[in-house]
């Protein structure tokens, strides 16, 4: 669908991930756009889990011995090539034909996890069979405790290694644009969507006749998902309140690593530790589900000192650029997820985009340790930070 | 005047209270429109009490049973339905010829309280009769007590079981908008006001062909109020100005539940309770009254910290989410009043609105606490938020 | 040249000094406009004069005795009609041809106090002439005391009261607007001014068959005038350094109450205090001699502490609102100087202007006594301010 | 190139550098001024260095004898008539011919420090022998010593007394302007340059027949300089990492005074005086490597402390107005570096831009201490300073 000549178009085109989302808003039917683009309510914390980073200042050391740069870690044993995974992104089919099967393997051969999202566009089985991984899959709990275990049979039997079970996610979610822009799951046809459709021919192509991906039920494997992920419910619709108690059921019932996705507050981390759960990310569902909660990279630090090294701790939410991993990493994390960053590679320029949304990624943290005198990841300490307002337009010009 | 597809239009086109102030925008003329909307002066305190919200960042519990959530409370001893009530508001005809019966049916439709402004379009007793309430009297004092006397006579007579009176308005406003809108009250036909009338026929056929209201010297049931209520006075003309004594006396004189309005410092909290006044409502008048007055919520904490229990404090002002609702109530507030997006509601879909608005309100709320891991109202404690600057935009792009 | 037409206009256009700002814009030309409003280099602290009152909210009290509202005071020993007195404005009849005659006239009328620039476009005797007063003159010392000596003799002679001086003028300031509206003094013929002129008739013929003025040398009544009082300088000209001996000399000269104007430490007021200085004008020039400096309202409290009641404390720089009056005194200082925004309204509407200008801060003023409880300005203290940021615009609408 | 009658225009039409870079940007090719204008990153700190200084308010001194004010001071021992240098810019052909040439004899009229770039345009010995100096050269260190060995005896051969060592640039950086449009070193044609220089006349004739300057690789001295100094990596490429230990091996090799430049860290401060280097500067290579650190004036007093003394220290970086210049010294800076406002006073108008923008630093920076009440550097003291927020634009008009 793509050629080699767009490869290299994209590398020309795009040097920051906020590139590739001008390229993808150019390239999406507004509604699209705006369903990967836009966050809960007033969209404060969507503005937030960006702008906090602006507020960490670097403080880079002199004359550090950094002529070679080691940017590999391990997130739960798994060796990765740098502290950068992708986080799980519902229905990329919107994005791109190929959507979780060309991520995952861009993935692979970046050499890092991706957490497949319980809500992908194809089906867990093929999107575990498309690349060696490492994969991870992020569930959704069922209401029934029947359903999710027929659902981990499956993913046990996909080979996926490691569960990150998403817990913040009780009722469907408020998306104002969404709303306005009348998107439904799946798309309906309309007037409005077809003169969209034309004027963006490329994308309309591929997303008529590329592969076909799976209806959202199928995908999200439980039967109430009829109610789409985000029906824009005037009342509230109940997803499933994943508690306590669930937790402790599915720490017995998954025997490898399990990843909590969505702690926002350091005062239940070690009750969260004592149930055995070997990781945590802080998330705020990429400020989908709530507007107004803090910016994750403002809640890492008490998730830091609560997890004690108990537990690994991972961040995502407003990663936009090589510091900011940084920045969390000085901060405590072990490594960061992204998730509008590729999903707008994706729409930019397919599984090459995803490629080069990687790389970026990879040269900005390298350029970034090498100009903060860091040869390792373990260089990255809190001394490189310094806490100061955002900076202000410079006066009148 | 409104048919049923009105009904399902409203919803449909409107998901927040920022919506329906656009489309009241749309409907209204400009003069009608910057009176409901403006404020006294440069509008500071009418930026600020919506933006204070914006610094109370919230803190979600994870993995609290939040399965169900209970939005019940009492106010005074009265069941509502939840604790979001509606503001007194001069005037309403001005939004819909139904004003005060349309939002009295509403409210009391959602089960929760009307406080009927001192200054309603329809006489106090035919407000107390569109609706079962349970509806509250909001009390501009005469400077005469006699006056008073004789309108609290109308108002037990109506049965409204609680007073509330307002204390913070004891000479007329500056609302700049108001002045150079030329806006008088009755309006007045002027060539302006005909143009603006005939390029929004909805508003100006229900204006003109709707009920009859009352004349606001009929309504304010005051011998002075032919001075208008929002006389933009260029000299200062006194309305009233009410005193200790005065509190005095009222306490006397009504045996039901007495309500102050527009408390503003929790210094003098403890001489109310002292005087045997039930609760308070911390308002600044909708920032319509003095210009560079602090947020209420950024007031609450001080007045609940004062009343210490004895009575019950309300927050009115700036309210705009449930989430909002649910910051006070994390500050101590039992209950919230919300003004402008009942008034806009009306201007843009008559009783139909009022009721969509309350439903938005109460889908919010019940997100909100869903999303917090609150089952009930007393879930939401100090804990759920942070202080932090407001959000920033995000960078260059 | 204004009739009585002009007099109900005026009153019915501007609620507001920022009204005034905008018809004064509407009516002068250009560069004469901005040299009225502009300031020094990047105009940070013409800004900062007005923002740093944003940050002083009210804390109204409720059930205050406030029925009536006494805002006379003394200044001096004199007594003045309200806190707001008129600040020394070079070349006032840059804005109407009755300059500062028509101020006089105006602010005898109101009962407060007007200063005479040492750069008035009338002579000084003239000005004294105008109106009973009370009226200050505003001293610019000369190089030589002999010159100084001799301008003393004539403002004795000419029987002001009370001498202020002026220390904050060392250098010739920056202008930029005007160096880039390439403005001189007095004003020269061009093409640029010409057509300037004809698009402002009213303004063009006041500016050319009204009163004759003095020439700027006469006003200033120094020699080294000739060097224009904002001499676009791109080298360094040296005005008068006004040391601590001349302070010394001036006591021993001037037997009359003597004020200094400029004081921008609190470090210093001591040492002046005991030079037998009567009052300190706390100043930054109205923001047009050093950018940079502190909001005048900033320094004030340093200040009050530091005359610790041995003087009386002004402030002048940013006043635009009754309440700006209000912030001031409660922050200690005895009264406030305006500037600008007699400067405007002079050429919104000449005398009539200046007459409505001071209608507005006196009806302000009282209004936000009354809305704070404040019979007397005695009442007006601290606890009625607390410090916050300013208002942020709210979120998204 | 130019006459006399563009002298006289430069003074006439820029009073500040804000004026020289608006005249450069509309003179220049858009790619030319971005290259020069431009920072790294999302140019948070391009923007942070200058905005720092609009938190640094000034608390002039009144009545002090500031008659005469005295700017000399010295830099390692050398006499400058003001503590205003010039930064090492690279590439200064630019944005005129006559490049590094013109910018050392300008300074060297100006009687100021002008520090060679070691990417300057004209070999290092040209720009030795174009003006007495004092020059000072500025070192890229090459990957092999012998290279830099050979380069540091032409700079001794050259007369150059000062070293400076330039230690913050181990990659190469990652300048998205130049990245969008397209920009090479050296200049590449191509149709989009053709245009740009066509509406250009004035800068494209001098580029074409200007003096021939040198190639990148000459002027670098260095190999591996073939790698375009700003070559926009999406790879990371290896500049030279300079360490500690080649700091040791650089003191023994260089016989006259040593500085280092890119210190941003106080903690790293005592190795460096330890080791004998005799000054360091304060510098974030104008924003220009890694985007986020800290606005130079906010890190200088950490660097000031721990010099303790021992090492001059300069700043660079933001420095926009003369009283920006006070403000540093108040910091503890002996002196300052300016670099993007000569370039753009070159671009501008050649080397009379460069002369205009030295007085206008010197102006301001006399016109700031006369104001402030300083007679000499000495007088500039941390009283002059306070920390508050910068100003905000003034409310609603």
């Amino acid at each position: 669908m793509r050629t080699g000549r767009w490869v290299r178009a994209i590398e020309d085109r795009a040097i920051s991930t906020h590139d590739l989302r001008r390229i993808a808003r150019r390239r999406l039917p507004r509604a699209v756009f705006d369903a990967v683009d836009g966050g809960a309510g007033d969209e404060r914390t969507l503005r937030a889990n960006e702008a906090a980073y602006e507020r960490l200042w670097l403080r880079p050391r002199a004359l550090a011995d950094a002529k070679t740069r080691d940017l590999r870690t391990t997130v739960l044993g798994t060796p990765v090539s740098m502290p950068v995974m992708l986080s799980p992104c519902g229905f990329a089919r919107m994005c791109d034909s190929q959507a979780e099967l060309a991520v995952a393997r861009a993935a692979a051969r970046a050499g890092t996890v991706f957490a497949v999202s319980g809500a992908s566009s194809y089906p867990l089985e093929e999107v575990a069979a498309a690349a060696p991984g490492p994969q991870w899959y992020q569930l959704y709990m069922a209401k029934a405790r029947a359903e999710t275990d027929a659902l981990l049979d499956r993913v046990e039997a996909a080979g996926y290694p490691v569960l990150c079970v998403t817990i913040d996610s009780p009722v469907s979610p408020t998306r104002e644009r969404d709303f306005h822009n009348r998107l439904t799951v799946p798309l309906k046809p309309s007037p409005r969507l077809l003169v969209e459709g034309m004027s963006r021919p490329a994308w309309s192509l591929d997303f008529l006749l590329g592969g076909p991906g799976a209806s959202p039920a199928d995908t999200l494997g439980l039967a109430q998902a009829r109610v789409a992920y985000w029906n824009l419910a005037r009342t509230v619709t109940d997803m499933t309140v994943v508690t306590w108690d669930d937790i402790v059921w599915l720490r017995e019932r998954w025997k490898g690593p399990l990843v909590l996705k969505g702690v926002q507050r350091g005062d239940e981390v070690p009750r969260i530790a004592d149930l055995g759960v070997d990781a945590v990310i802080v998330s705020n569902h990429g400020a989908r589900n709530l507007d107004g909660t803090r910016a994750t990279v403002e809640v890492l630090p008490e998730v830091v000192d609560a997890a004690a090294g108990r537990m690994e701790v991972y961040l995502d939410g407003g990663i936009r650029r090589g510091a900011d991993v940084l920045r969390a990493l000085a901060l405590g994390a072990r490594a960061c997820f992204v998730g509008r960053p590729y999903m707008f590679a994706l729409a930019a320029a397919g599984e090459q985009g995803v490629d080069h949304v990687l790389s970026i990624f990879r040269a900005e943290l390298e350029k970034g340790m090498a100009l903060t005198g860091c040869s390792r990841l373990a260089d990255i300490d809190g001394s490189l930070l310094e806490r100061r307002p955002a900076a202000e337009p410079a006066g009148m010009r």
